[in-house]
């Protein structure tokens, strides 16, 4: 496995693999019969209730990274290789990760289930539909769509503002033609006219709301808290209000259950949830960290982007509402994104340099002093790329030595859980360690206390502008009683401030926070820091003009 | 079972069955386990592809119906019993039907599963969701949509003329609003301005694709075919054009695979697809009636609204593009909606009046008459509901005998299988003798002569008038060679004219095809008459508002 001669694609890598029946990945995971929902042969649901009483002990790992490319770090690739070295070691390890989205998968990023020989399984049907969790969500976010227009168009007795409908519809596709829209258009008998949009489901904040709800009434409840406007005197409606929660939690019955897969190497991997990094917090779902914790000693899982995002989202939002501490934390850094933040133009990341991987260290020495003020010791974990040359590489493992931090080379992408087995036992010894876990604030202080506290400690910036906009939108949160809920920040992943070019690690920087909206059914205040894309577009060449079926069912041109 | 002394609900008698384990249920079928794909412990897929190489010999029985009311008349619930009742005769049978859009399940409507102990189940599940296929359709049929906005906005070198793309979006929802939009608003970064709109996703042709392709390759060229719109100058642009047929193929690829279920008692169902009666043509997929045909000995399907649209397109469509010949077929009439057609208000339908249920039998007579044309003998199933006298049923009976038609009581909403031995046992009668089936048309007719013969021998009517449109369509459609596709006539389902008011067995009147749409993916000509509707509304109090899930996840308020 580990001597490939040609580089094989990922699809042709996932598809020469051997799958375990689903059946008995749940149960060499301890998952009894009655509670696996089988969906075909190697994908199911679990039903959770059914799964034995048992404290949820697991320790988890959180991986994350440096502020990454475009093209992504390969942080889903080293938490697959990680949990398979986990594996390979007898620790009896479960995989948590974010279900991928159509929109990109028929764009341009490609799916989202690890690369190489880290990769969880069946890649086709997980980056595609995989359970209709996704399916679901878009289904229940427009169907309180279709109940809004349906109520002002049947007279409005809640007086709704069709001017303050900040409820958008979803796809999940992308599509910019439809982010500025007119609805309601052609008489009477058609609604009424209002200016719309959509944004890509995993931008829902009932994908959001999936992702931190913690019971069937814990989802209703937040369901029914939804805010989807305002009315003419601008008081919040909130889905409740249109008595749409029981119908809403009906439609995501099914879609809360956590998905159980294999990786490559037959480590158990819950799939489930995927909300958006940037206006999200960028987690799997709460339900699949927490029955991973129930089933297994470790459990390895990410979140989107940076650790100045990702990670930070993960221990203020995720880990508090999960009622869990992170017990290791590791970084992955790439020779190519170190060089970016060295200064080297896209163009040229292909080019051995390794005096640039040197200068893009700061941006990675910032993220390592993030981790540690939450009161982790990072394991630095480079996930080698076959370009790399050991140069590079050496510079990166010599500056950490230096610098008293942990970092081994992972070789997942190539070698699977055996190019990860270094890492793995690095991870291990921090999981030996004391956990001094702490949150940066708490979620009683002012909400721009909360934000200085992110911009301060984790971007390592001066202070925090809030425009006009901002401020008066802070005051009526207040008024409504919203303040109390911690912070989402919806900045860019490419740099610690708020404007995407600044790469590396930028000094005396202010944060500007143009808006603030709040996501109350989610549980947390959105500070809109830049332009935010909550929709996206196709290229030029879309990657679904290369894909194809031939008549035996085969699927080509998937990434 | 059959003595109930509370009514249930649809819902709680559904609840209330045992269901088998499917594995069960597919073995009894004679489903090899590697043909089987489970969808949790009750719903499975099968991959036609490893099911052993039979011929496809299984007798076909096709429920129609009389012209109905706004409720229904309960076709899938007559499906349902009458399938019981052939297994209680130790046929070996198989139920074939339609899948349920969210929209009506959301709206007014309610499921589709039948009803009373006449039921597939499980019930809650078949209606939302189910295992995916429309939410396939719907992602499939916008990401065309993307494709053409995504071509046009990158320099449009195809020449599409924004203000003639036919393709529309969808989804699965009643959403009044989105029927008339314009996109791509907000300056150059968001697309190209044009005016759009969104159907359900059942009225998408790929849904009528999906029911008629009888392979992958099939399927995969049809979407090809489909004209999504016309260049500046009046050329028709495919979906092939774009590209696009491969990517549509890869996400239609689980889609396409036949769903199995089972109804209350046991019989095996495969449940597939679901395109809309009016502008398409109404039936469950070829896949899954011939599938059903290579497994059982009879296979009880159905088609629908009344036999003047549903029947008529089973016959000339269906029935041709899946080469088989319907062997009997089974018209159900019920007490209200005779009563209805002899003039009876919709407020008094409920009270006794056999005279007007003898008024509204010309209605009936006029389907016997259709379906008499096709070379077939028909048997009348008298639907009985509780609130119908022994009288109301006699007028029928009565009048069938003298009439020499074979007419029964079918007792399967209150009793299942057993209130449907007598409708079982004239059915078998019927399936002993030779088939004599023969359809009113053949493709290479001319259009207008096409639609002529289905006014005057299935309407009953005088003559077709084509609008000034309508005839200039019809000489691009002979222009572009498509006029050798059969006819999908889209009329309302109230009337044998097309006025919706003009019910019971009108004369002497003329149809008005006002549009002809060429679904060259489908492969048949829609000839639209009067208004269509292709996104319902939702009522003032949709069902949705009563829906609801408890703690333990039951749900509630589903009817």
């Amino acid at each position: 496995m580990t001597n490939i001669q040609t580089p094989l694609t990922d699809l042709e890598i996932a598809r020469k693999a051997d799958m375990r029946p689903i059946q008995e990945v749940a149960a060499a995971a301890d998952i009894p019969a009655e509670a696996l929902e089988p969906y075909g042969k190697y994908k199911a649901k679990i039903n959770v209730s059914k799964l034995p009483q048992k404290t949820q002990t697991g320790k988890v790992v959180l991986v994350t990274a440096i502020s990454p490319t475009p093209a992504g770090e390969g942080k889903s690739t080293v938490t697959v290789g990680l949990a398979d070295a986990l594996s390979r070691l007898k620790k009896k390890t479960m995989v948590a990760l974010r279900e991928p989205s159509l929109g990109p998968v028929m764009g341009m990023k490609g799916g989202a289930t690890g690369g190489g020989y880290s990769q969880v399984l069946p890649m086709e049907e997980i980056n595609l539909h995989f359970n209709g969790d996704i399916h679901a969500i878009t289904a229940a976010n427009n169907t309180l769509s279709a109940l809004i227009d349906n109520h002002i168009h049947h007279g409005n007795l809640l007086q709704i503002d069709p001017r303050r409908i900040t409820w958008k519809r979803v796809l999940d596709l992308n599509d910019r033609a439809l982010r500025h829209i007119t609805v309601g258009l052609g008489g009477p008998a058609h609604g009424v006219p209002r200016e719309d949009g959509f944004d890509i489901t995993v931008a829902s904040e009932i994908m959001a709301i999936l992702c931190l709800a913690t019971s069937l009434s814990d989802l209703k409840e937040r369901l029914g808290r939804i805010v989807i406007g305002y009315t003419y005197d601008k008081k919040p409606v909130t889905a409740h209000d249109l008595e749409a929660e029981g119908a809403l939690a009906v439609l995501l019955k099914e879609a809360f259950k956590p998905n159980l897969v294999q990786t490559i190497e037959g480590t158990p991997a819950l799939i489930h949830g995927g909300p958006f990094a940037n206006i999200a917090h960028g987690c799997n779902s709460i339900m699949a960290t927490n029955t991973a914790r129930q089933l297994a000693d470790i459990v390895v899982t990410e979140a989107g982007f940076g650790a100045d995002l990702g990670a930070e989202k993960f221990m203020h939002i995720k880990a508090r509402q999960g009622k869990f501490s992170p017990d290791a934390v590791v970084i992955v850094a790439t020779v190519r994104a170190l060089k970016m933040h060295g200064g080297v133009p896209k163009q040229q990341l292909k080019a051995e340099n390794a005096e640039a991987v040197r200068a893009g260290l700061p941006n990675l020495e910032k993220h390592i002093d993030t981790i540690r003020r939450f009161g982790l010791e990072p394991v630095i974990a480079v996930n080698r790329f076959t370009s790399d040359t050991p140069e590079e590489i050496n510079e990166i493992l010599n500056w950490c030595r230096l610098h008293q931090t942990e970092a081994v080379v992972a070789d997942v992408w190539e070698k699977g859980g055996q190019g990860g087995l270094e890492l793995a036992e690095a991870v291990c010894r921090q999981l030996n360690q004391p956990n001094h876990f702490a949150p940066l604030y708490s979620p009683g202080e002012k909400v721009a206390d909360k934000v200085q506290t992110i911009v301060k400690e984790v971007y390592g910036g001066e202070d925090v502008h809030f425009t006009d906009k901002a401020q008066k939108q802070l005051a009526a949160i207040e008024q409504n009683g919203w303040d109390t809920l911690p912070i989402c920040m919806a900045k860019t992943q490419y740099s610690f401030t708020d404007e995407p070019g600044r790469i590396g690690r930028p000094q005396e920087f202010t944060i500007t926070v143009r808006e603030i909206i709040p996501k109350i059914g989610a549980g947390f205040l959105v500070c809109l820091t830049g332009e935010m894309m909550t929709m996206p577009g196709l290229p030029k060449q879309p990657a679904a003009m290369n894909m194809d079926l031939d008549d035996s069912g085969h699927i080509s041109g998937l990434m």
